[in-house]
């Protein structure tokens, strides 16, 4: 017997990708990426569960880094996940709405954000792992930093790992970037004495005056990073909210107060190191009673939805500010991942590949 | 008016004290410290509230080198008490009986432990620090180990740092010093597996059959320690508890499980560089969510009467052993001192310089 149903047609059309050429070890280049050109059919397959998304806005982000190396017996070095595949898309957090699903939670035309592909259409194997975009009247780029991975990044660091008190001395590294600028922001908001560390004179006046941090020193120009953090936090830190590891973390712990918490969300000086910065003021930690924490945003995603509505909150009483970093089309995708490497960015790095 | 009152003579008695002649730097020496013979009255001097105590038992431990080194400008290095002064007794931990007492709460004949000097009386004008023993029924030189500093250290360190949960892969250095060998012997009554390092064969022999830990290893003669760690415990490391720092922590800590706790009680290691040890594999902390926390015994005074109850049960319940190297004379305290850092001591060194 004949199916009565009308079959649909697939439309196909092309669908450009990043794709990862090699295996990176020292720093990553363009030329470790390529764009190539397949083609993608606008139906979930069938048979499948799965969602049909179209990426809207790619984020650049430092812990991609770790999946461009090739980790083997040799090189042990532990991820939070695994390693890219050559000649596949590369894959992070993004954002992007939904061209067709066969999965009830979602329909096309939904926004959503989360786990996807480097390429123009995803198709998402497991949507459970996607969340519907809420507000969708703030900017949807939004869902790439503030309101997406980076910001909940910030906010569990902060509250979960940092703990912060009203009146506590709180000092971030990298405090323009994409955690680092909400971060702060949201230190102050608790009450907190706020410092920034950056690595231009554009990014600090950038912490200082839109972020609303305390004050801000240039890494590059201090001749001394020790003296620096005495000048900007005399009475010591009770918060490190540590961005970029290696020097920066060991003069840090230097200056931490009795009882201070290091909240360890990455190390972006460490990343392209084959021998890594050897921390030797480890031991201030005993005396002072210093609680080093590291942590990674997949254990936070339960509170998700609370920090949404929150930090949406706060963006729309004017209470947080976000800076970006947008460049538009797929093909400046390589060099805008490469360029977060060198400090290139101000503020959020991310790819606009498509408008609805 | 004359006083009507008979005035008691005071006995004026000589007084042996080990003195700092000279700040350490590097490993210390016995000519680092001297032996003086000075007198002391056994009475407390009219107008002070104080107790004179006659120290028994000194406690050496590998803190005390910290006060020994000369702290100023150019050596900021963080400590937790103040450098020992040239010329005068040493200071620790120790285990006394009053003589004499014009403080309310003691009186001629109380047993206690608690800071003292390394003479045989000491005066102690703030005798609030001191804590009376309520199990003279088990041997006093206890109060200077399981009982008290080290006691304490342990169990504070292993369930309010490391919070052990039934299962929990448990890694401990210099698993047979004073602190080391109760912490293996506390995580296996809460139910944990236990493992070892120390640094000789016998220590080994001793960590296992005496302590009851799991299994041990030799680190002197392990040529590859992530070899040992991945042999001993197959599965990683839920709490590593450090007493060393150095390369073990380093290599402990790429054999961390995801969520693991490295409880940071001392760097014996450490202690005698001047340039210390550089860490290379903290970036592990990020990707396992792993909390490195330092502690000090300081902090945790407020619960030592509930682990008093604890531990003496314990002990009298043969579920906890002790292991003592002691030795006789206080004109022997310099060298059990310098045999810490070479770790020819057996279990907790102390010295014993009078009975009662």
């Amino acid at each position: 017997m004949a199916c009565s149903c009308k079959e649909k047609t697939t439309v196909v059309v092309p669908n450009k990708k990043v794709v990862l050429r090699r295996h990176v070890t020292g720093f990553p280049s363009e030329e470790d990426m390529q764009i190539v050109e397949d083609r993608v059919g606008l139906r979930v397959p069938a048979g499948l569960t799965a969602v049909l998304m179209k990426n809207l806005y790619l984020s650049c982000d430092p812990w991609m880094r770790g999946r461009m190396r090739k980790h083997d017996e040799v090189d042990a070095r532990p991820t939070s996940a695994s390693d890219f595949v050559l000649g596949e898309a590369l894959l992070n957090y993004g954002v992007g709405k939904v061209v067709d699903s066969t999965h009830p939670e979602f329909k096309a035309g939904d926004l959503v954000w989360g786990m996807s592909g480097w390429e123009e259409y995803s198709l998402i194997t497991q949507p459970e792992s996607l969340k519907k975009i809420n507000h969708a009247e703030l900017p949807l780029s939004y869902y790439t930093d503030v309101l997406g991975m980076p910001g909940l990044t910030a906010y569990a660091g902060l509250m979960k790992v940092g703990r912060p008190k009203r009146g506590d001395h709180v000092f971030v590294s990298a405090a323009s970037g994409a955690v680092g600028q909400l971060v702060g922001q949201l230190a102050k908001i608790a009450g907190c004495y706020v410092v920034g560390s950056a690595g231009s004179d554009e990014k600090v006046s950038l912490v200082k005056t839109k972020f609303g941090y305390d004050d801000a020193f240039n890494y590059k120009s201090e001749p001394d990073l020790g003296a620096a953090l005495k000048r900007c936090l005399p009475d010591g830190i009770d918060i490190y909210f540590d961005n970029v590891g290696g020097e920066t973390l060991d003069v840090a712990l230097m200056h931490m107060c009795r009882g201070g918490r290091v909240a360890v969300c990455g190390m972006i000086s460490q990343y392209n190191l084959e021998e890594p910065y050897g921390v030797r003021n480890l031991y201030c930690i005993i005396p002072k009673a210093i609680r080093v924490e590291g942590f990674n945003v997949s254990g936070y995603f339960d509170m998700y939805a609370s920090f949404e509505e929150v930090v949406a909150g706060y963006i729309k009483d004017g209470k947080v500010s976000v800076v970006e970093d947008v460049v538009e089309g797929i093909e400046r995708a390589p060099a805008a991942l490469v360029g977060l490497f060198s400090g290139k960015n101000v503020g959020k790095q991310l790819v606009a590949i498509a408008r609805e």
